[in-house]
């Protein structure tokens, strides 16, 4: 059941050219947070997304560019460039590209020479959505319609999105996502404590039932993963994490808590952002849930001023507090619900060797994953047509929900995954 | 007489499968501090030995267990685990390993399936010994009987034992562990000012005959290395450096000191632990001598607090002093005979080129100690006896003494090489 | 017009062997300050030159030595050595090296054997001169007459030297001190406000004509490349800038400021020396003028204390301002001439892709240096003179000049291109 070492590259490799990496080229990806390019002519960012390296920038006119990071002239860093008049000058030679990478200003040669206008800047396309840049990476005739996950069209006030550097593949932080069944134990002393996860009837059932029934149904827009856990009254209850293609998951709710979700975005092959966003979409976060999202509790983190490093990291070896984890009040000593995710990731190498696993049935979600990855990568290929393009295959959301024994959750939760807007969560 | 790339290459990589690598694996091997691991259901440690990443950790009946330090389900590290009730408890999916890494308990899957049973993590039996964890990394119907090096037979009171990384390869420091000639030198200066070796007329001599003759004797543990100088009164003094397989050095002792002694273990093939040891076989150690090893002085050092590493180290180039080196109160510079050492061999890189060397008549007991682990190592392929694997050949002492012209190490420091414990060192 | 990759490396690599390594090896070049290793039998000093690691010493007669860093006995590094009577002596057995590396002292070996005198390390030819120590790396049978580039013929007085180390190849920071056309922009807001670069009229010609026109004259000692830009009264603005083989250039002057120049000295191929040297031919410099190079302005720069590394560095991303930067007091938002260079030279990564590149006209004198080099390389191979040995091609000086629009740089520069030593030099 392990894979074969071509397999694992095949998964993990996300270069321009590679097979996942021209897959993930064919979907809208977040690069940025929307408040790290907010002011026109502001700081150009640098960015690095499936290995490539850019620079993002607003214009004068509020326009969004992600273009190469180096000049097309001698090859200098546009990080270095100036935002002024519609464009990124680079400060060596004046060389100025507006947001389509295209050439504006070549001081130093002659107009009539042409040369200017044959000069541009590999550039992607931008969308402002849901409190995050958007970007395509692929090919221009093939770019889908706009983002449409739930919690990209909710309005702001009903969202916090956050994000942070993982010092692993993307792969190996997507089987996170996806995984019901680490919840028992590596979650299982913080959900109680958590302000963003306590309260729930739920949390007793995870800890009760520590060997979940996987059902995996693939869908439109990627896979509904539903885990079975005994609950009161001889009733299932069921999580279901839906996993949006490519590297989008949802979290099942507990009870009146925010929806939280995941996008996991490669940098290179060995780093990627981990977004991490909650949001209700019926109703306005409350000020506590907010300010605990922004204090790094929930699926949120602390950061090392200045960054997006997790002030817990694999250099400070997490912060690791044996006393807590001796006690139980932390199930792996590390604080947090995210790095305690993010640590043991991490732990297994910037690439996980998967030709050395053993797996298991609650491995089920992680197996039909890399299958959808494998199979819509070789889709891509062959352009036949891909799942989660179709932005109606976006709107889905996680759902939580108790359920007679004989009801499959393709029936009793089907209506909680795919309700409107405004609506409340199903949720336990 | 310089090796071929081929034999430093040899004689340098340690890991499963290389010729030398096996050959270390044959032997049981210090791999960490008892204190490291002192408490039953403590801290679990990473250990590298020899290339490969495992942890350690010493269950609630007190057992020890080193094995693997990733888990079999998903490779995450169990560093991270839980040590509770007899067995090590992976973080991410309670997955429970037992001192032999045989998985003893595996709450994702239904026991009925035997998964549990047929899960079972690389394990290497581990031994306390004389202050130190013990382990043997070989095949299981070799392992040898329990180390018997003499410091590991004394009662506590009468050893010191430390470690130390060095950033090198074991060789470079083991070839400086067996070189007497260099103490003439480099730790010239040091020798009269330490608490731990000052006081001996053999200090003198050490100065005074800068070109020692050796003369090298194969035994059934490894090598007797005798270093010959002039002393007074006509008479030679002689230092014999044993080499123990395959990686122990024992210090000719100073009158009054106890003995000094080494073991060089390969973390990797470019770092290894110096384990520095002090004995006395005979008195437990003075509580000025024990603080005085407390404090780095001898054959220990200081750290950077928390860590193994010294801290004076390639970082702060030793914390080198001109002045000192200028007036000669240090010959080198650098503080203290073990980073005397430690520097220059640092210095040669990773990885001495030893295609580059000019050896001469003082390196004789090198060129023999590299000969004997080819030798070994091809014997060790070929199935026939190895030397140093019966622990009465172990049962060795270092020893200085002064001989007439006409007697031979052999002949005139036999009795002292290996009288019997509690009685004291023959020494100057 | 973009380079071949065989092209870029043949360029970019200089170690022993290769071919821009071999050419540069015959040339002297400045290895270290004279400061460095001013006093006798003072402290060694690491150096890496061409990808070779030595060590730098004077002894008692104060002879200069430049050595191999690492001991012929068994691979020590000699920066821990004792600088003492008349030589280098390795602090693990005593081996002692002249300044030649001849070996002198061989204290583990009978002198009968014959080995001392048999051992000697490589070694190269020191000058200590212009308040530089030189060096010379190839063929003692081709060894050249002494430098005599104009600022290492001045008195002390007139002139200052400084050099950083810079993280990047050696070319793409000669391809920056020849390249007068990023003036107009990288350096715009910062000449009026340094002390050493203020109140000439050449800082309008320079941000008013931004498309200068290139005019490069090959000569015995390298190039000429000339820069024209409008002036008033209907005249073009000249700016020449030498380029001596291997790698020095020399900067334009500004009325009434000292000349600058730099050597750009390969320490490998990722890393390379960038000596800036200011100099007056005619008069000694200021205190102000001094006080100014020593606070960093001009092209000195201000260090991490202790090291020549400059304290705003990539680490630091260069210190950027991005007010600065906005306002267009800092074209960049980096301070200082130096590291607004630098920080773009490195910012192309440590060897630029000079495979992507789209050059244009102002880069004539970057085409033609590379063409130089490539010619003198390939002639080297072949045994045909090279030109810049002679030391009378390097008595050159930079020199601005206004000329009438008929008259060429050829014409009405040469002479202030050749002045002799003691004149003021031709400059607006």
């Amino acid at each position: 059941m392990a894979l074969t070492r071509e397999q694992n590259e095949q998964l993990t490799r996300t270069g321009a050219g590679t097979l996942v990496g021209d897959l993930f080229r064919r979907y809208w990806m977040p690069a940025l947070l929307a408040e790290e390019v907010a002011a026109a002519d502001g700081p150009p960012v640098r960015v690095q997304l499936l290995g490539e390296k850019l620079v993002a920038f607003r214009d004068t006119q509020g326009r969004l560019g992600l273009i190469s990071e180096f000049c097309a002239h001698r090859g200098v860093s546009l990080w270095f460039g100036r935002n002024e008049e519609c464009g990124l000058r680079c400060s060596y030679h004046g060389w100025k590209y507006d947001v389509t990478g295209q050439c504006v200003d070549l001081p130093s040669e002659a107009e009539a020479t042409g040369m200017r206008s044959r000069i541009k800047l590999k550039s992607y396309p931008c969308i402002e959505l849901g409190g995050a840049i958007w970007t395509y990476m692929g090919p221009p005739e093939l770019q889908p319609e706009p983002p449409a996950l739930e919690w990209t069209q909710v309005a702001p006030e009903r969202r916090f999105v956050s994000k942070r550097l993982q010092e692993s593949n993307y792969l190996q932080a997507i089987e996170g996502g996806i995984d019901s069944s680490h919840v028992s134990f590596l979650h299982g002393g913080s959900l109680n404590r958590d302000p963003l996860f306590k309260g729930s009837r739920a949390n007793e059932y995870n800890l009760r039932d520590r060997m979940p029934h996987f059902e995996v149904v693939e869908y439109d827009g990627g896979l509904l993963i539903g885990a079975r856990r005994e609950a009161d009254s001889d009733r299932w209850y069921w999580r279901i994490t839906p996993f949006i293609m490519p590297c989008h998951t949802l979290i099942a709710p507990r009870a009146g808590h925010p929806i939280g979700g995941h996008a996991w975005v490669p940098i290179d092959d060995e780093r990627c952002w981990a977004w991490s966003i909650n949001y209700h979409p019926a109703r306005a976060l409350t000020a506590p849930e907010r300010q605990a999202m922004k204090d790094g509790k929930g699926i949120h983190v602390k950061y090392v001023p200045g960054t997006f490093v997790p002030l817990a990291n694999k250099d400070n070896d997490y912060l690791m507090d044996r006393s807590t984890q001796k006690s139980g009040v932390n199930y792996s000593g590390i604080e947090g619900i995210a790095m305690q995710d993010a640590s043991l990731q991490e732990s297994m190498g910037p690439v996980q060797d998967r030709t050395k696993e053993n797996l298991c049935s609650t491995d089920n979600g992680i197996i039909m994953t890399r299958r959808l990855l494998l199979k819509a990568a070789k889709a891509n290929r062959e352009g036949t047509p891909l799942p989660g393009l179709d932005p109606d295959t976006q709107r889905v959301r996680s759902c939580a929900i108790e359920l007679p024994r004989n009801v499959h959750f393709k029936d009793g939760a089907w209506e909680g995954l795919f309700r409107e807007l405004d609506t409340d969560p199903v949720t336990v």
